[in-house]
């Protein structure tokens, strides 16, 4: 037990380092101008607690001794989340929002005795997976409460059945992706669930986040997994999913999805698996321009012939990857390219999972029929997928060479998807002036796609945290109206501005309303999706 | 315009004849015990209008003259929907809610007019469709309104927009199903929904009821295809959907899907569309025994190669079948399956749609694969094709006849699919005495499936009403805690008593806490869904 709670805090906020190799260093400095020195962190600070003796007792009575912990360690690591402006607040800029304490309940009944007490002493509530968020959605703020708490779900860890026959497994919502995937492999079974954060995250979170995967064109978002949640909530526990699909009124169990700890805290979730993949292939292409690499992954959806990872790069984003290849690879890839006439290369990583070779053959030339592509063959995409979680380890090492580094991502219908890449490009661009602004497409859709940027500059030493809210602001700005504000990050306390205009101002007085009969002291993760207690947020 | 008002009018209650061969009802007599009488419908009665001179003033002010209509033949024609005990109170048993007004909006706009106006007048509002409602979900119930209309979205007949990219189509709530289709053919497109209801329901009725179609299993749910819906409720106008998938918080489209006019009235569905098929192929089966049958089922589902049409039927239904064939081609099939010694034959009907031969037969060759099928060859497939909308029109021929006629329906996972059909099929056994009650599969999951039930029996003179609500009430009962309470019927008034230990005493507030935001004086569909301005269900 305590392992795994010292496990999920120890580096966290840690610098790595040498995880990006001199060459890309060198590269990544000329292309985006970065400064030549390093900028260590500083030590954040961490105020005195604000839990009061009465609740400290009564949380202490909840969950027993030594599972309410006020060390100065347990609060700062669960301070917030993984957004760049988080790594900069947990490195000593701006100000960084520290729980009060850190909660730690063993069962889904002492969630709900948890938050009754948290309610009966003024207390908000920060529900706590892998705290990987990149929105904000686990910043320890407080709202109107006396003191907040990080309520960690990491002892709820069990797989608490499997349903062979009808391929449901329900586990508790502190159960880590990689975890849970090794406790369904002796049942021969797989969620499938691959985010960039799978290293880390919860199955609590991808429901509450509403959360989509590497692989979701082959096994469907999170939301599409679910089968069934169990709620804590403060006025007792909500339970759904009956039936494999219902006419029973609305599906409620998606008001529960994508509640981000603003309705109740999810404790076990009844989830769809499938049979383990027995084959894995992996494949890289080029298509020449993203106008076609677009129109062949629009093909692919609308023929429901999609890859189980599709994932298209655009022209940035490809140059990015075959510098960042390095050396004598970087030179053979453009030679190879050149060769073949490919003027604007766009990187297509395709990836089958099968339970056999044959199986994996036959949907891959299903998917390849009618596709004119440039073949880089399976070297290209094993790479892909070895490094498929280095994104977020990397950070810290950039971060330390005075990089400005972040992704933010919308979907959009096909109609629109390129007007919304060259619109969130330009205002990213006119934001922060020399730039790398580099995107891709990691979600297709029969009516359009999801479109992923990652943005790197030369920090801004005197105001690094105003510095991304202006060029975040502008790429916000820029989906308005054409996208969603987000397609799998979810709301969580930095989208808050922008969803009255996506859902309207009704559908803000129904989140409200919700809420407010859920949790009506409003204890519940304070200041995430929308601003509670306020007609609209403010 | 007012040919499709007529239309729509038309013979709609009117009992028709001679659309059930004399060999059928000689068998059904046998079987199920008929009587060998006609009990012809008697003319229910019309009260006069409750609606005052105020509203109706007000109404006209909105739509139009000559768009509130009190005419007995109008307000007969929205009097109720589709079920068993609808069709009973038409011909004269029981009481008939008769809505005091007929009100004709012709713009999204006009209908958010009538709203406020009904609010200002204390005048309950049902949104009618095609008013095909199995669970009472159109009946004119009042509440504690001093009025009801019924809200008919005839108008509300244009394809607004496609968008051929993205493939969406923004069609009209009032458009039905039929004309939709007939509205984007020379697009090429079609939306592929096709219920039992087809012939008259609507595209905002399927989205309002969270139908199902007979091609779901490739076509999907009606919930999985909205991209988008418009709203008009007493406060204001609602829109929703920007992009194809969002993580911006709970999906909102889902509390508008199967929110029955409880919360609003959708007057435009975004729907995703797809090419027309080119090729069309059905073919029958046969499996020896139900739980083969489900197996085969299950398989298909969990291997993803389900045909578009997937249709099992049990033992019963089957003999039903058979025995409706009639004649030689009775005969012939009984020796066919005998001579292949299948003991208990459960017929299992297939049909692929697909651009061309070649990709229907090789998604053919993929359903089939490792099963073990006795084929019935195509005729039996075009058959049950060709058949498919017969069973509400043969129902007033059968009333005509004395027969107890009604179906329902349900949904479980995989593991209790089996154990939930014995126990409905008892449950109603045990209710009516002697009876036919058959049932079949025809929406498929990877983690459960639907049960279809239709029953007949003799019908009780005395007490008809009471004979059905009595075998209902069994079945719903059998029903709970295994599967949900309605699988594509949507809850009505008639499932409102078994929604609470669906969703919970929490879910039953939250539904509350939507409805007092977007209905604040309750105006909205009064007793359906849920009884509104209670706590809980009375």
């Amino acid at each position: 037990m305590t392992e795994r709670i010292d496990h999920t805090l120890r580096g966290r906020w840690t610098p790595t380092t040498g995880t990006l190799p001199p060459h890309a260093l060198k590269w990544l400095r000329q292309r985006a101008g970065l400064p030549d020195v390093t900028t260590p962190a500083r030590t954040p600070s961490v105020p005195a607690t604000a839990l009061s003796d009465a609740a400290h007792s009564a949380l202490d009575a909840v969950v027993g001794p030594g599972y309410v912990r006020v060390d100065r360690d347990s609060r700062l690591g669960r301070a917030g989340g993984l957004s760049y402006l988080d790594l900069l607040r947990q490195r000593g800029d701006g100000t960084l929002a520290v729980p009060d304490a850190v909660v730690l309940p063993a069962t889904p009944e002492q969630v709900v005795d948890v938050l009754r007490t948290c309610a009966d002493h003024d207390v908000a509530v920060v529900p706590f997976g892998g705290g990987t968020s990149v929105v904000g959605g686990v910043a320890a703020l407080r709202g109107d409460k006396a003191a907040v708490i990080a309520l960690d779900l990491v002892r709820l860890d069990k797989l608490v059945s499997v349903d062979p026959l009808s391929r449901i497994a329900v586990v508790q919502a502190g159960v880590p992706a990689p975890e849970a995937e090794r406790l369904l492999a002796p049942h021969g079974l797989t969620i499938g669930h691959v985010p960039q954060s799978y290293e880390r995250a919860t199955i609590g979170g991808f429901a509450a986040t509403r959360s989509a995967g590497q692989a979701s064109s082959g096994y469907g978002r999170f939301e599409d997994m679910v089968q069934g949640v169990r709620l804590a909530t403060p006025v007792g526990e909500w339970r759904l999913g009956a039936a494999p699909a219902s006419a029973a009124g609305p599906d409620l169990k998606q008001l529960v999805i994508g509640s981000e700890g603003a309705f109740g805290v999810i404790t076990e979730v009844s989830v769809r698996v499938r049979p383990r993949p027995v084959v894995e292939r992996y494949e890289g292409f080029v298509v020449d321009g993203w106008a076609r690499g677009a129109a062949a992954v629009r093909s692919l959806a609308q023929g429901r012939v999609l890859a189980d990872v599709t994932r298209l790069s655009d022209v940035d984003e490809t140059e990015v990857s075959l510098a960042l290849a390095g050396g004598w690879k970087t030179t053979a890839l453009r030679a190879y390219l050149s060769a073949r006439k490919v003027k604007d290369p766009c990187l297509l990583i395709l990836g089958w999972h099968g339970q056999s070779e044959d199986e994996v053959r036959r949907r891959r030339r299903e998917t390849l029929r009618g596709l004119r592509l440039v073949s880089l063959g399976r070297v290209l995409g094993e790479a892909w997928r070895h490094g498929r979680f280095n994104g977020p380890r990397q950070r810290d090492t950039l971060m330390d060479l005075g990089v400005c580094v972040e992704t933010l991502e919308t979907a959009a219908h096909w109609s629109r998807v390129s007007e919304l890449r060259t619109a969130v490009r330009d205002a990213v661009t006119d934001a922060l002036g020399r730039c790398i602004v580099m995107c891709h497409i990691s979600h297709a859709y029969e009516t359009g796609a999801s479109l992923y940027f990652t943005v790197l500059a030369a920090r801004d030493a005197g105001d690094p945290i105003g510095q991304w809210q202006v060029a975040k602001a502008a790429a916000s700005e820029a989906i308005g109206g054409v996208g969603t504000i987000s397609h799998h990050h979810a709301v969580g306390a930095d989208h808050v501005p922008y969803l009255e205009a996506e859902i309207g101002g009704l559908g803000i007085e129904v989140l409200t309303s919700v809420k407010r009969t859920l949790d009506p002291t409003g204890v519940l993760n304070p200041g995430k999706l929308i601003q509670s207690g306020l007609a609209s947020p403010g």
